[in-house]
């Protein structure tokens, strides 16, 4: 046992998985095996979602069930919109909604009974939570834009009926496969901090909904699922702005500005997601004839790699860093970037507790106490 | 960096800390250099707040206006009794409804755009969370029991209020103190599974709300706080039986059951915060003139410690088998117990969370994959 502090607890090994493995060195990602690359233009989310929860690529037949049994758990109860229009008349911002509408979700649970090592049951549960959060976020999005909210569809798959439940409109097959790419990219990372969050809140065997509702709050940080909106929003402030790309981010930097979606704790190269969401958002652009946010984050890239030197440091464009104007070109607003990073990445919170819980101990380190020896208690009088 | 894989982190040091320190082998807690026992007995609860946020005990006239800002934020707004009677309509139950609406908490918050790395708003945030969740708790309680909510008093102490707010009576003396106690006896604990949870999310620089509202989480776990209510279920039981405590739990054993309140990772002794709370709970029993409870909880400590043997075994009483029965003795309905607990644990999960930020470093420790090397991705009509 150590006597040094594992700040961070970088590098430090808590768990064995066989969910996913990151190559920091080479930038490759697989999910149990498969790259990430054959994931994101072969399968959907469903299937991620089954390859993630039950170890294997399921067959069509597998697929079909799983599917219908996702559609058929969409629906949020009457009160759970009621209270969602509670936090949008408050004022509330988008991360913390979901947040808290997840957290509700759990009053209508209908095995809120199960027993907390009950891995079926979580798994089920895990199912309906994955399953009505975006319904839970469109709702959230539509009520507070002053419209009503949108019903799932059942004949929809997982990220088309997303789009349809936030704009009305079914959408197109290239919006609706970019959407289901991203949340397949998104789906599992690792023992990020949301994921070891969640982990460590069903370490305690509390109910999945804690876990989730823990990993939702992990997330929002800015330092962890905040960025990809960060990202979008300098783009947008760069186009407002009189200046190019490369002087907007010579600008920036000058002023001591932190470019966003930049450099990764465990990648030293370019993160696979990002080349496949770059790839994605410069298609976009081609089909509508609009490549200015593809141009600007290119541009950014190739000086901060080539002319500011970072390649040589070691750092490179993150997933956000190519996210953000995907989701942009999808029409979705900016604000709602991280809350669907939370939407794909419950699939992920979800496996890494349920394969933790197949040999759980309570995660529980320790501090090294710095603070005084023992001292005499003076009542408060004598203060 | 090891190549162990430190499962649980038992033994982990992540963080210097100067809040608390636990000598598991003397049976002994520290906050700040200050015994527990002398906290519990000669300190009130927004005192050992005030010592575990700012650093030392206050002053009369620091604690004065300490309490009266707290004593300021208790109120709660109309629309978060109306999501928690919505919570109660769909038979939540206690913790997850806590969850819930401390979660709803931050849609009302002031200082929602303040810097995540601004400490002292983060500070004057939790200040408003831990005011604000003993009327979340009680307005539950009320509404589920088909009451009206009562608005928090001013004019009584932290404890005193919620007691105040779960009967629509002024406590007593005896009760308003030994409640407080038990506050104190709660606050903080090192790097627990709640607390270390609250770090985690805080270190993506996520808001305070989503750090608590993980803690809740994790506190809702029976491995975790939710020992405290089992341990009186099982009295009720044994009470209930025709049976005396050795002989009902001698036959619990006979059928594998589990006692709850027994054992902690950090303690080879006697918790000793047990030791004050079995003191309390002989006390209470002593003045209502039924010691019933009392004699229970004693008869089977000495029965495990001495003819089983668990002392020989470095397995002895935790705080959770003492405080169910004092709380019982306090008319607190048992379900609410491990809500309580989070009550006072706020206090600790805020002042870790303060602490690390003074020098924060995103918590992100790595697993060790052990999933199929490199597969080749099969289209799914080919499975």
């Amino acid at each position: 046992m150590s006597d040094e502090i594992a700040k961070g607890l970088e590098g430090v090994l808590v768990a064995e998985s066989e969910l996913s493995d990151i190559d920091g060195d080479a930038g490759r990602l697989v999910y149990r095996g498969y790259t990430i690359e054959d994931l994101a233009r072969e399968a959907t989310y469903e299937e991620v979602l089954y390859l993630l929860w039950y170890g294997r690529l399921p067959t069509r037949e597998e697929l079909s069930e799983f599917e219908a049994s996702m559609a058929a758990e969409r629906s949020i109860d009457d009160s759970v919109v009621k209270a969602i229009r509670l936090l949008v008349e408050a004022g509330e911002e988008p991360m913390a909604a979901l947040r808290t509408g997840v957290s509700m979700l759990s009053a209508f649970e209908e095995e809120s009974d199960a027993d907390p090592s009950d891995v079926e049951a979580a798994r089920r549960k895990a199912r309906r939570i994955t399953a009505k959060m975006p319904t839970v976020l469109a709702a959230f999005e539509r009520l507070r834009t002053g419209a009503d909210a949108i019903m799932p569809r059942e004949d929809l798959g997982h990220a088309a009926n997303f789009l349809y439940m936030l704009s009305g409109e079914e959408p197109g097959e290239v919006a609706a496969e970019t959407f289901d790419m991203a949340l397949t990219l998104h789906a599992d990372h690792g023992l990020n901090a949301s994921t070891f969050t969640a982990m460590t809140v069903s370490s305690t065997l509390a109910d999945i909904y804690a876990s989730v509702t823990a990993g939702i709050g992990a997330l929002s940080g800015p330092l962890h699922g905040g960025a990809n909106q960060d990202v979008m929003e300098m783009l947008v402030e760069l186009d407002d702005s009189d200046m190019g790309p490369v002087e907007w981010v010579e600008a920036a930097r000058a002023e001591d500005r932190r470019i966003p979606g930049w450099g990764h704790r465990v990648y030293n190269v370019m993160d696979p997601r990002a080349r496949i969401l770059k790839e994605k958002a410069k298609e976009l652009g081609e089909a509508s004839g609009d490549t200015k946010w593809y141009e600007y984050t290119s541009a950014i890239e190739h000086h901060l790699r080539e002319e500011v030197g970072l390649t040589e440091k070691n750092i490179a464009p993150n997933v956000d860093f190519y996210s953000g104007s995907v989701y942009y070109q999808l029409g979705i607003p900016i604000d709602l970037y991280t809350p669907i990073f939370a939407v794909s990445r419950v699939g992920g919170w979800v496996a890494h507790v349920l394969e933790y819980q197949s040999d759980n101990r309570l995660i529980r380190p320790r501090g090294r106490y710095t603070g005084p020896e023992r001292r005499e208690f003076v009542p408060i009088d004598e203060r």
